[in-house]
């Protein structure tokens, strides 16, 4: 039996981590670090950072190669293929290094819950046969990360809140009913193809993190300086992750 | 000058803090405690538990009487009326505690970004005169708890989210463009007024604290029992916080 915990880490902060998540990747088998490349070797030593920071027992942490998506073709068949390589490679890693079973952590960015694979990944691996429970343990998300650096509220008084993805937001704009819209895995720049007039945005970059970068503004004038820093950002470190709030103002 | 710092405490089990918030907690001169009236006395504890927890070194902990928000009449004219009103006890207490200024905290409920009026609070201090810095510690949300309760993920793959009051709920019925819809501040079942119809919920009360409930089923089904366990648990507990999600199966 394998005890999966999937514990939300924040957004690379060391300081996001709760009481909960330090005490759960402490009674951990097996912590698995994914590598994702060159460019993303930053988020490999963070993790390991994160393991030397909170661990007071020894704790076997193992890196492991993370499957390439395939670019082009189907949007959403990409991604499930994806995630059954990433099921087939925790299987792998799981077979060789808990073959008795064992606590099995890995550590998510953010939250488990939000806009992460995760879940669905342990979903698969049960599937195919694997004796798996699963645990989450709640970590600080982007979206709170964001607000808190801009030090704003995420609705308005009473009001709903959409939390979308770049990609949605290029295909079906501006989400009807709701003010306030949350983009999350924008690939670049989803926010120019709408009308600016009355929007404000509060954009975020490798939030919590040293690298941190924020914008905000008038949408009509922050799109551009946006733009041209993110592009900036991800030439300079290789990778970025990004996120951003906007509010449509309300006549008085 | 007052250095006001919002922490998010998560939901109640003090394992939800982090290291950034504690660390929060320590560096402040006074920490300021509302009391909610007796039936919300286990909340007080509650941050007097996780004061006393966390502190290293001897901080002022200062309980006040929150303002009671009047019932009936127009509902954003009474919140707004509210915020007046808790932004004068503020100031009082500043007054008396922090004269010469200082680092004032305040622990949030979940985080403050959402469904808290904190931040509101906050700005009408500034607007009043007072001279004022704000800084948010991002926490745990009672959305966050109730997915890792339940081991599911927020959002469908690719997919968008509306996050909303159980008011709204009951005025505008299932949010257009969205299949999957968290509602918070429900004063009670405004689920009962959707067509159930291929509608999961999953349901959650007292999220994280010893007296955690979890229900969750088809909304045809699990409605009655959703509603029946809140009375009890209300009667029982004398009074109750929960939140739910609920997603629309796609056609496969």
């Amino acid at each position: 039996m394998i005890e999966l915990q999937l514990i939300g880490i924040g957004t690379g902060n060391p300081d996001h981590l709760t009481a909960q998540a330090a005490r759960a990747i402490n009674e951990a088998d097996l912590v698995l670090v994914p590598r994702k490349g060159d460019a993303k070797s930053d988020l490999v030593d963070l993790r390991h950072g994160i393991c030397a920071a909170v661990l007071t027992r020894p704790v076997r942490v193992v890196e492991f190669d993370l499957p390439v998506r395939a670019a082009g073709g189907d949007y959403l068949g990409g991604v499930n293929a994806w995630h059954d390589a990433i099921a087939q490679a925790w299987a792998e890693q799981i077979a060789r290094h808990l073959p008795d079973g064992g606590r099995l952590a890995l550590l998510v960015w953010g939250d488990p819950s939000l806009y992460d694979s995760s879940l669905r990944i342990a979903d698969r691996l049960r599937h195919s046969g694997v004796a798996i429970s699963v645990r989450v343990v709640p970590g600080i998300t982007s979206l709170q990360a964001l607000t808190a650096a801009h030090a704003i509220p995420l609705n308005d008084l009473g009001a709903p809140v959409v939390i979308t993805t770049g990609r949605m937001l290029r295909a079906q704009g501006w989400p009807e009913g709701a003010d306030t819209v949350a983009v999350m895995l924008d690939q670049g720049s989803a926010f120019a193809a709408l009308a600016p007039g009355g929007v404000t945005i509060w954009w975020g970059a490798y939030l919590g993190m040293a690298q941190e970068a924020l914008e905000s503004g008038a949408l009509e004038q922050a799109a551009g300086r946006i733009t041209r820093t993110r592009a900036e950002l991800r030439a300079r470190h290789g990778w970025i992750m990004d996120i951003y709030l906007m509010r449509k103002s309300r006549p008085d």
